[in-house]
């Protein structure tokens, strides 16, 4: 059934959702959209692991404030993060007690939360929850060099957002309504999980063309089954970059089919990246989250945007196996998102 | 619904699982029982963590050619593993294809791989497989220190199994019988998904101790909707090694119920652990996998074992987090096991 995308059976929403970011962000052109900002990126934390610990409470805290819900509405909750034994999430959601899968789908995974939230909804679960979060200090430290090191960046390389984002599934579409007075609710129609794609790239600083074939490769597939790029208002990935953007549209085009007027990127939006040094755009489980729950969601939810594809990509590199001379693979999670109009509009 | 455990409303076999070890444990008590066994742990790859790679391909690819199955016929992989950014999954189920959910729950990860295979059977999915693994070279680098450092070991430290498992979850009780004319299918009855839980234990050395509070809330919250520890043949934690298990029995006798008489764990059962270097016993998420694909599951498959808890534990450890005076949550992932005989005997 996953190599098609599943349609679901059921009806499951998005209820609501959330997000907190860091100053760089909030001074970008979605900084006035964000939940939660913090001034210098430490949340109030010592530590800018614990600071990514605190994004994600915070931001799984107003997501449930706004839907009305406690966390013992929620039946489980989907987390991951970029850092080692991903210990933002572990550390972050500690104080809710929900029942917990812990994710490793890199900058994917708020796209791979989402999927799974939705098929345990569709499954019998009321309610679960998908958060994730990045920082960029504590990602470079761990991926490349640390900060003090002030190593130069390539123009390929992007720049990890600071940020995280929470998303809670419903079957009932009330609870969706409970948080303001939307136009139309989110409503994830259909979900397709990525296949790891290998391409042979090996270069840490150059993630978007590491993650555009597993892109191309998901949009193919899902294309593949019956639908064309032209009945989506938007095909939103998250985060390809400026340079795995283009690669992207270009192995697109090779299949024949045309996403140039309907394709945006998340890490394209989060920073106004032509003047400032963000360089190729941004990347990090932050990115994609917090740019959906901020933008794309409140769009579909004020009825602007009617349908939806969010392709989350992740490069599922290490720094280990680079140096060990190995490639980096590279995944892409795809929901197909509809705004269902509310009846009292 | 997920904190009363989930029953499974439609049925979801384990059709197949297989497993490959090391050295060591071949040399245990289980030695004759594994798939496949490596003379040198290097599965004839040059690195440990390529070795680890080799054990996972190798160990779904055997439990797939068991039943009768190809990687088209798999619809989702679940898969996680210790090493950071899950690099023995990535790269270790590349070659097969098969859309893949990235998990990490350290030594949990097969309990979690099993709950999400068996939800998403139970939701439409033909077939899943869940799959993992651990190396003890790669762990001991990554975690507390190089080989080559010759540490002396603390009474409480468990040794990190090297070995994978792989289970293959259908919908289609002939997929069970296709490997083997087996007494009884191994049906996943119920499922309950685990809740982060932090005592305050900072010893790096000292896993059972983080993990026994969260194997004894899941087991508390699992007999507590209406389950007794004595109707089941056996309790198998993996892997709270000798310090967890006393711990757990403790824990769970100041409830009012005794799990003395069946309770097993995998990290007791890998090794001779009294007079070798095993210490308090195996773990790694190699351990549980490999212990439930070679020995529980056979015991299910020949009539033996009727009615099996398997209750994964994982210490969400990082030596990051732990330096910067940072406890370690656990987490246990339940998983109710029936053997369901077959109407050939």
């Amino acid at each position: 059934m996953t190599r098609l995308p599943v349609r679901l059976e059921k009806n499951v929403y998005i209820a609501a959702a959330a997000s907190a970011a860091g100053k760089n962000e909030a001074e970008g052109p979605l900084g006035s959209r964000f939940d939660v900002v913090s001034d210098d990126d430490r949340f109030g934390q010592d530590t800018w692991e614990k600071a990514e610990s605190e994004m994600q409470r915070l931001a799984l805290g107003r997501a449930a404030a706004k839907a009305g819900l406690t966390p013992d509405d929620i039946d489980a909750v989907f987390a991951g993060d970029l850092l080692n034994q991903c210990v933002a999430s572990n550390y972050g959601l500690l104080s809710f007690g929900i029942p917990f899968f812990g994710l490793y789908g890199a900058c994917s995974t708020a796209a791979e939360g989402l999927i799974l939230s939705a098929l345990l909804c569709g499954a019998g679960a009321r309610r679960c929850a998908a958060v994730t979060s990045s920082h960029f200090c504590s990602a470079e430290r761990q991926f490349r060099f640390p900060l003090e090191y002030g190593g130069q960046r390539t123009p390929t390389a992007q720049w990890t957002v600071t940020a995280a984002g929470a998303f809670i599934l419903s079957e009932e579409k009330s609870d969706a309504v409970a948080s303001g007075s939307p136009k139309a609710v989110p409503r994830i129609a259909a979900v397709m999980p990525g296949i790891v794609t290998d391409r042979g790239i090996d270069d840490l600083s150059n993630m978007g063309a590491a993650m555009a074939p597993a892109a191309a490769d998901t949009l193919t597939r899902y294309f593949s089954a019956g639908a064309d790029p032209d009945e989506f208002d938007l095909i939103v990935t998250g985060d390809l970059g400026r340079e795995g953007s283009e690669i992207l549209r270009d192995l697109i085009a090779s299949t024949g089919r045309d996403i140039r007027r309907n394709h945006v990127d998340c890490g394209l939006m989060i920073y106004d990246v032509d003047g400032t040094d963000r360089h190729a755009g941004g990347s990090g489980c932050g990115c994609s989250a917090a740019v959906m729950a901020a933008d794309i969601l409140e769009n579909v939810r004020a009825g602007v945007l009617k349908r939806v594809l969010f392709v989350g990509t992740g490069a599922l590199m290490s720094p280990l196996t680079v140096n060990q001379k190995g490639t980096i693979p590279g995944i892409a999670h795809l929901c197909e998102i509809t705004g269902e109009i509310t009846e009292a509009k």
